[in-house]
């Protein structure tokens, strides 16, 4: 038996945000205090380590179920199934359906749940549930998935991930130009191996990681850094960047080893990296950091990048980079029969995960 | 191979709330009505149906994860185990931690990451995510270890159900007596089958099941039935009665009989149900359904429950029970080596769930 993608979608959220638009936003420091430093700067920097030109916000009246629906409908669409065939509906996110200009996340129902609703599914033994996990939740998603097949409890499942980043973000924060909203969906599903398969296909291997010492708060939830309106309660997506980027460029090559020497796959036959759109210069030096593991360089072309357009959608980047790759929507890259890919995530928790997949 | 649970754990919090204390409250209807009976009126009525007599809320400065791991620390004594030998810790939850006083939920970092924070657990091969699946998520947390066991991913997982309802209850509704915190924790594990096993042993069925069709919304989130209140965006948990207890008499018995039939065991030999404490009445009204479709009685003394004093702590209710029957702190009930359980679930999604045990 093998356990296979058999279809992807995602959602592009219609509005564009440019780094320019950022150019009046008063930006403070943790500690409260104003930078030295022009708007103007401050954006240059920002583009030149994270690779964000523009990011995607949702509209107003669209929540993160919305997305996931969208991307669901796409990846149903690709997968060619009654929908009612579904055993799991699993959606990974971290902030439950945000309204715009508000401030609580709603997750009752589960957003899974409202996926569910969207799509008009009625069979009840397809089971909606979500999975909260950082940023990896969609990866995450996809092992849960495998386990359920694994075990026979489940044939076929859709793992989608969705969040409106651009709700929980503090606009007096630098960071806040890293986020963006986004959703994609996958339809992964248990096959037969046929006699006349030359390699396993589909998952070959998995691995998660939880960090929960020191660094269980290197992503947390605070207060703007805008000292004036602390006052509110408020809270909003807030890091500690320079530990985030030290801790996922030591650990997340050592993941990405793991999972691959699991899989008895040989690191020359790896042809894409999928990897979490969390910041251009950290996704670069963490690949360069998983070949050197294997005394190897760097191949051409072998890491598909959207973060220059789309930003940092959490959960949602790794499968919507994966569909648009799949449907020739950046330039360079295509899959083929046969292809050995890695996808890797890392994010709050700290969790961390990889997954090795033969196309 | 089966899949048994090896300890359990529960955190009762301290404040004990009783009815009286909401004879000063403003009711009113969801259109904003006042009632026009008085509130001791109400609460007899109330205390009539749900069998609530009081109710336990935690402490200002505890937080749903604090309560999670204070009922995770027993579990893990009770288990004698190493936590560092856990391979998942699964935290069931709807609403994320809610500082008291405060209106949004935080997950971010997830409330497993920041129980597994607690405990000190370093093996980073311990992963910490959390489940939504609305008032059911403890059981389908113990669904989805055993998943994990049974495809070899896991041997050892601990599964929490937290919750700090009366943080999202809105006071001008008439539901708020119904809720309160709490947390169950459970150790669930892999064990080899004897050969002297006359019996299989642990998780024989279970079975999940969503509703997401008119039924996706009994369970929401809105604002207050204070129509004064309502220029504040602040949602709460809201709840169609009604159609809550309907679907819940009509549909659990079912999902509970075909969880038995699944596990070959016979309705005879069901010795205790640990069914979700909701309602008084309501539980009652399932439990006499589910034996009506086996022809039967509902015999004496099958269904323990702890509602009069405790409330409905959603997610918490079922492992706390358990709990406290093991420990002989539920007068009356007690679990004997072979004796068969059900543990069955309902809550918002809708979801329905149910596990058929061998003790």
């Amino acid at each position: 038996m093998k356990t296979i993608i058999t279809g992807t979608g995602c959602y592009v959220p219609s509005i564009v945000t440019l780094n320019r638009d950022f150019l009046e936003h008063d930006f403070y420091a943790e500690n409260g205090e104003a930078f030295d430093t022009h708007n103007e700067t401050i954006i240059e920097k920002f583009k030149a380590i994270t690779g964000i030109r523009e990011r995607r916000y949702a509209r107003k009246d669209l929540k993160a179920s919305d997305l996931a629906g969208f991307a669901a409908e796409n990846a149903i669409q690709d997968a060619k199934i009654d929908p009612e065939t579904l055993d799991y509906i699993i959606v990974a996110h971290n902030f439950g359906d945000v309204i715009h200009g508000e401030n609580q996340g709603d997750m009752l129902p589960s957003l899974a749940s409202r996926v569910k609703h969207l799509l008009r599914i009625e069979n009840p033994e397809c089971v909606a549930y979500d999975l909260i996990f950082g940023c990896p939740g969609w990866v995450e998603g996809m092992i849960q998935a495998q386990a359920f097949i694994k075990s026979g409890m489940a044939k076929r499942c859709m793992v989608i991930g969705a969040e409106t980043l651009s709700r929980v973000v503090d606009c007096h924060d630098r960071d806040s130009m890293i986020f963006a909203d986004g959703a994609g969906a996958t339809i992964i599903e248990a096959q037969d191996s046929e006699e006349t398969d030359a390699l396993q296909t589909g998952i070959l291997a998995h691995h998660s990681a939880t960090f929960a010492m020191d660094e269980a708060y290197f992503l947390y939830f605070d207060k703007s850094n805008n000292q004036d309106s602390r006052n509110t309660d408020t809270r909003y997506i807030k890091m500690q960047g320079r530990k985030v980027y030290e801790f996922a460029c030591t650990e997340v090559p050592q993941a990405m080893k793991a999972c691959l020497d699991k899989s008895d796959v040989s690191i020359d036959e790896v042809k894409k990296i999928f990897i979490h759109q969390a910041n251009e210069k950290m996704d670069a030096a963490i690949i360069k950091r998983f070949y050197r593991l294997y005394g190897a360089q760097v191949p051409e072309n072998v890491m598909p990048m959207n973060i220059e357009k789309l930003g940092n959608s959490s959960v949602a980047t790794v499968p919507t980079l994966l569909d648009m790759v799949r449907k020739g929507q950046v330039e360079g890259h295509a899959l083929e029969e046969g292809d050995v890919v890695i996808f890797a995530s890392v994010g709050a928790g700290m969790n961390i995960n990889a997954l090795v997949y033969r196309y």
